[in-house]
């Protein structure tokens, strides 16, 4: 059994890259002349840089409230935050491939299903290590009862239940899905609520 | 109540790489004939690096001294302070942005006023998040009294104004607000006696 | 002696940062016509990120369980250390003309002879670590009997031989060492078990 | 009174970054066709590559054992270290210069006359920070008795000085001045020996 303290610091170190890198899909003009034009021309970056930073932080702020109840971890453990990782790092990616098809006005269902696909994706792994982790308490702390654990499971499960309805949407119509990702954001960074909520209608 | 520590370690490592990045901004020459003189003409992208890497180290500086009086975290100031790094992972975008104006003589004053208006920007979820911690002493630690705690919100609603007012010469003369910025790191360096000026002066 | 403290946030960083930099090779699409097409052509590159993101977690991971018996540093481990991250700091690079040059179908060779290099000149800095740190249980806590430190060793010189065979491998056939490559991830993901076999074998 | 876990944390930040950035000074080839020999051209990006990974490496292992001494940190601390990790930050840039000079065989004496400056400027915040902090032991623990931090001063105020001299060689012959700075990593790595030898020479 290992101390969760490290897969923390490495996970906030590439939580923090990925956030920050999503900066670079913000191309400086090259040319300055009618800069304020210029920038403004830019604005499908900038949609696709607040849409996916909050997205990332609230990935971050999600795996910090599940490590807080977890206390120590396994091989199969790193192994899964790994993949999760891996998911959260492809999003200056898909947020990058998104703001392109948006300015030039075409392939915008692509990117829309693309940037989509990857949180539903990642959403799969972040479920994976809160599952292994609860089943039979195997990794958890006394911080938590069984009950509040499966409550919780409740809760991150819809995640990519929701998220996929958002792509699905996108599919259908682009812009659908991208006011979809944005309207997960506040509902999802107001956690006790909803906890509450779906532990009711369960 | 969740601790601080993942969130400080987490904003670190924003703060640490929005800063590095600073330095992508500055271009390596292609071309090498005549190198001292091409890189005498990087100029404004080694003003921007300086002046950007003081600011968000300022910035960090402030963030430390806040956080050590911050003694636990939730939900709502995890958002706020997401949305502080937010505005401080642009600053690499709109130093590039500064440093390209400066370069071609265009758009100078579009360029003051975006880098400025981002700083400004910048102030506001750094206030709302000293404001809602120390709202009823709500998330302050027992090191520093509800007096205090109102001495440091004066001097933290300071910033957006002076750098509000930079901005505002920068829209008039673009070198008056550049002159603006620099000089208010010196003066924010050093806290306590501003600290007790404007006590004082309240 | 220093306590190990930060050398592992030291190398977190690096290894969070090459990890992450690993979606820069991705390159996002200019020409947004048939995105989807676009995005499929771009496969070697996905299997380059994919690849190379779990071989950079599997050494973190190996990283992490080696200093969970470091009880304490000198400066010829942080040098020992320090060659191990400029190593594992290459791998974007590496990865990248892999991608490069599967995309262009030509160099598929030298690249992956190039790619599988750089992972076994890792494992020779790895291994100095820990046969640095063992002998005579010099740096060792006393979590570990000298016994197990041995037992720990032979699994981990196993590892260059194993990613040289991969090497060798692809010098003959580029697909066969990529494809030993990627088998060798699970395998080392999963120590116990070939823990106990090499030191049944040995 | 600041404690200086977080400065650490963030310094940690900032050097591990401007570290794994020196890759991206080592451009992927487009064109694939006769791969190794173009890889064998990229010779330059390499040394460039390896000597400021060491350098950088190095200014870490120093600023490690600085802040083993020091106990507390305030605001001018805080300022002189955000100076250092300014410079730290720039030998990416420098050591891009240095490369594209080797490559191109041009500009060749002020690329290395640039490295040099940079890194010799590196060492006056890098012992302001310790002058600042070991004045009347203001900012030591008792970990270090002021007669040592007299003899660490010596060796620290030495290294700007060999930079320095390896500086001025380059200014007479490039390669000169690169072999004084590969042959500082070394000697500097292993400080005991120096320490006394400076001791006794003083």
């Amino acid at each position: 059994m290992l101390k969760t303290a490290r897969l923390e610091a490495f996970s906030d170190g590439v939580f923090a890259i990925a956030i920050t890198l999503l900066v670079i899909e913000i191309k400086v003009p090259e040319d300055t002349a009618h800069l304020a034009e210029q920038l403004r021309h830019l604005w499908p970056s900038y949609l696709g840089y607040v849409i996916s930073f909050l997205v990332i932080g609230l990935i971050w702020a999600n795996h910090h409230a599940m490590f807080d109840h977890i206390a120590s971890a396994d091989r199969m453990l790193l192994f899964l935050n790994t993949l999760l990782l891996l998911l959260v790092a492809l999003i200056p990616f898909t947020a990058g491939v998104l703001a392109s098809a948006l300015r030039n006005h075409e392939g915008e269902r692509t990117a829309v299903v693309l940037y989509g696909a990857v949180l539903v994706a990642g959403g799969l792994p972040f479920n994976a290590i809160w599952e292994y982790a609860r089943r039979g308490h195997r990794l958890l702390g006394d911080t938590i009862s069984p009950a509040e654990a499966r409550a919780i499971s409740r809760r991150f499960l819809l995640g990519p239940v929701l998220y996929g309805a958002g792509t699905a949407l996108g599919a259908v119509l682009p812009v659908l899905g991208i006011i979809a990702f944005a309207l997960l954001i506040p509902f999802y960074w107001l956690p006790p609520q909803m906890s509450r909520l779906t532990a009711k209608s369960a």
